[in-house]
């Protein structure tokens, strides 16, 4: 079981946000502080925004900030948007599996109900409770990054 | 969130054997049945072995058997073996990770308890649930396969 890169790299976007220095942040500078593919930033950022959870605004003083508390973001709810192209097993394929017993199997039930799970413990925790003791680590990459 | 090829192929070897007549098949025949790779499903077959759920007998009258009754055999129990050498994002990486907040990252955690809650959601049901009301398609595997 794996998170897709893009779970990932949107939620230390969101953790970098809830840390800067005056909320704000440019993409350029989330990509060098985490050494991740600027372009695949692009997207994430894209997404976050269409999610309501982050405003990108151009021009001086601008950049991103989060849209709402990092308290009112549910961790569960980021990787329910983001993982949601993927799919737990072959017997999920969105076009039909291959499997034989696809259409008859239980175990695309009970996985189902794991994943179901596995998204309700996330969302027990808001970006707020990742950061609520920021170790001398996180705060330190808002320092090391030329904006 | 994706399982592996690998769990998917254990617990479809599981349900069909499960299911079989006399309880017994062949690698050759759950591999074609599922239309899968036979080199794959020996490497599954192992570590089934190597957990104690299957035997694999030689000669006349032999075969893979359960070797426990379907109803011991926990369906999380079979995902967090056959999962194990994956690891949920990269923070988790065995030799170390990337990301520069790691060492101190409360993600990890969150995303470990999560993995949990996913596990045990499965251990909640056993090999014994998933063919519990087999469909007459899981029953038909069983007779369209040469021996």
């Amino acid at each position: 079981m794996r998170l897709t890169a893009f779970t990932d790299y949107s939620l230390r976007t969101l953790i970098y946000l809830a840390t800067a220095r005056e909320g704000r942040a440019t993409i350029g500078e989330i990509a060098r502080a985490f050494r991740i593919s600027e372009n695949h930033l692009v997207k994430v950022v894209h997404r976050l925004g269409q999610m309501g959870v982050l405003v990108n605004t151009r021009g001086r003083g601008g950049g991103l900030r989060l849209a709402v508390s990092p308290g009112a973001i549910r961790v569960g709810r980021i990787a329910r948007a983001t993982e949601s192209h993927d799919v737990p097993a072959e017997c999920f394929e969105p076009g039909g599996s291959d499997c034989v017993i696809a259409p008859a199997c239980t175990l695309r039930h009970v996985l189902a109900e794991a994943v179901d799970a596995f998204y309700a413990a996330l969302d027990r925790y808001t970006v707020a409770d990742l950061v609520q003791k920021p170790a001398p680590i996180i705060l330190r990459l808002h320092e090391k990054v030329p904006a």
